[in-house]
């Protein structure tokens, strides 16, 4: 085969082989297929795209360049949740235990902080002493003995995808459904799980802004994983806001600690609650989604949660005593008020922006080499549809950057909409996404 | 400047500005931007192409990104001409020095064979001793002494173009109008013309084979020659059956030699002739170009322009005993005439594959590092609407690869379609692109 032509028929918009697939990945990983080739072909899948049956190829492609974890001698059905990204999006942290506590395995392999979303490793690393990176061995044994493991991808995991997607952020060939969904599903697929749900996030603070996009990119994944015979579901979900209050690291797993304590956090717990009712229904343990919500909610009510969450902390080295009394956390530099100028209804944030400024505070990378401060962030104390009085705060700012606090106190209100008509905030929770179609979501008022 | 929201901005669609494009070829060219984001770009402009005014600024980045030869201390209005590139194109050779017969100084820099198509300076290197690398003084001064030279392009010229030029070969991204019209033109612009003539092919044997795609083409290439200031004017020419009857480097040569004593070869001579009428009608020595059709016509007749031919092989190293007595020069191992095995007329030539089966004979590059063999090639006995019958010799093959004859001879009819009815054979030059826009072109009977 000849990395040209396969290029050009990629071009030509004709779909290529798993053959050919196949050479070509596994060429340009051993170093014979360069990058200025790699790239040229990445930029004609922008623009050609994939058949669902060519994207499915692509990914058992890319899952098969490296280990595929087996984790079929251990019982129970393994379930994992994936989000595509967003701000204060700090789900995982919550969910994973609730849904161990409910007895579904959860293997989570989560990922870093990207652009102006963050990352459930940098949240879990802001417990210090955590420890996300684990071998595959230490990744079996936690998940036997505690239900539920939290780590981060190990080097022997799907290495094409980690080449391509290197490639992909210096070639501006990152907006691809096709290629998204393969790199999101190799991982995800080599991890071991047995069932998978997506969350798919859209708006404003999404990196697939528009609905149709993401509504693309859910269909897209859902086909993989049944393709790779995988249960899959995805909900559509609406990041026209950060999800709860918190943005940043520390103060995420704050307000994570304080939901598994039951602390009613709406737009958050809905969406946690769908999410681990679809994966104990998918995990066996429920007769419906709607059933497997109510089960995860008596397991925050009972406490059965917060302790699986106690217990995956102390397993993976974090220091108990910090969730146990967060407030000996350490205290950043600057604390801020950031007060409203003006009083009326908050019908608008800027969400993408608030995520860049959490980073500008110091909360993530604005270049891999940078250091996260897990303490810096933002916490918000109003959300859509709520009333604020002039000279009332809106939100917190945390930071070591004292100089930049009046700056970053502007440049936050800038992102607020104040407006004097009352709005209507839409549920967070929008669609439904399986094998068989789209269907419109609606969260049961009582669960 | 960011390569990255460049790469970005052109997938959007979005015209770069002169800064930008001055930017990203000047750090490529520097090596600060590497192949595989260059690529990337190549691939988007490939799908999104260029405006002309975008068009024009990355011709004219090129263009500086190396030596611009300066030839106006030289006395005339300089004139060259460029062909997109056929099979059995042997134009060059005739027309340089019969339009510098008639007083338009010629600066030609020509290449080598490419993919199918036969090249210049294979065609100039075929006569023994015949020197194509020049330095810019000798370019220089054989032009000020002969009034044409015949060389190849030099290492300073258009660094930026050769560059990319190589990237394109490998990333499947050489069919892009903006691209191969910059390619082009920067080389020529670097030539010190003062107008220029272009021959665009169209049809089978043609890189850009669908007549809309050679159009688009030649307005592209009018439209930079126009921005730069030199009088462009570009015909559209078919190139359904090789142009003469020879195909080969040193038969064109003999070919050459004969249309320059006065030979007919209609569809050869009529492209020639058309393109030296426009040649002397840009130098200001015809007030048409139908005019000047009638000096070039005069110049053959006279002897002059084959004069000004022996002037220009002497000067550049050519032994000129060959040109006076081609006889002496060396045969093939093999000539094999290839009959046709049935009656009838000559309807249809697969133009693109006699070029390749050229090239199996000996006569071009399968790899860059492939030897030519100078003597290899084909000369057809038939043109289009010829009749033919079974036995009688449809052409002739000289090739050293005496195990191949019979294979090759098999392949050449096979390129040949021979049907009953008489074909309309269209007139090889079919229409004038100015910067005014498109006519049809009619070739005066009389000239």
């Amino acid at each position: 085969m000849n990395p040209v032509e396969l290029i050009r028929k990629k071009r030509n918009g004709n779909p290529l082989s798993k053959d050919e697939l196949h050479w070509f990945l596994g060429e340009f990983v051993d170093g014979n297929v360069p990058d200025y080739q790699m790239s040229a072909f990445l930029m004609a899948v922008y623009f050609r795209g994939m058949t669902p049956e060519e994207t499915a190829m692509f990914t058992d492609v890319m899952l098969h360049s490296g280990e595929v974890i087996d984790l079929s001698s251990l019982p129970g059905v393994k379930v994992d949740k994936h989000s595509t990204g967003g701000v204060g999006d700090k789900v995982s942290l919550i969910l994973a235990p609730m849904v161990a506590a409910c007895g579904v395995p959860v293997p989570m392999i989560s990922g870093r902080g990207l652009g102006h979303t963050g990352g459930t490793l940098d949240k879990l690393e802001a417990i210090t002493g955590f420890r996300t990176r684990l071998s595959i061995q230490e990744y079996r044994s936690v998940l036997e003995d505690v239900g539920v493991v939290l780590a981060g991808q190990t080097d022997e995991v799907a290495p094409a995808d980690r080449r391509m997607y290197a490639l992909r952020d210096v070639t501006g060939t990152i907006e691809s459904v096709p290629l998204i969904a393969g790199s999101i599903m190799s991982k995800k697929l080599a991890e071991g799980i047995d069932a998978l749900v997506l969350d798919v996030k859209f708006g404003d603070g999404a990196f697939m802004q528009e609905y149709d996009r993401a509504l693309a990119l859910a269909r897209t994944l859902v086909g993989i994983g049944a393709s790779a015979g995988k249960q899959t579901l995805a909900f559509l979900t609406a990041m026209h806001q950060p999800l709860g209050y918190a943005i940043g690291n520390w103060c995420e797993v704050v307000e994570t600690i304080e939901c598994l304590k039951g602390r009613s956090v709406p737009d958050l717990m809905e969406v946690t609650y769908v999410l681990g009712g679809a994966m104990l229904y998918l995990g066996g343990k429920a007769s419906s989604i709607e059933e497997g919500m109510k089960r995860c909610r008596s397991a925050i009510w009972s406490g059965k949660a917060y302790e699986k969450f106690l217990e995956v902390v102390r397993r993976q080295g974090g220091d108990v005593n910090l969730i146990l009394d967060p407030a000996r956390y350490p205290k950043s530099a600057a604390a801020a008020d950031v007060a409203s100028v003006r009083s009326g209804v908050i019908t608008g944030f800027a969400t993408r922006a608030l995520g860049l400024l959490a980073i500008d505070l110091g909360a993530g990378r604005r270049v891999v080499s940078d250091r996260v401060d897990p303490k810096a962030g933002i916490i918000l104390r109003k959300k859509l549809g709520d009333r604020v009085e002039s000279g009332e705060p809106i939100a917190t700012i945390f930071t070591d950057r004292k100089d930049m606090v009046e700056d970053l106190a502007d440049q936050l209100l800038e992102c607020v909409t104040i407006a004097h008509e009352p709005v209507q905030v839409d549920p967070p929770v929008h669609s439904l996404v399986t094998p068989n179609g789209v269907s419109p979501w609606t969260t049961p008022q009582q669960y």
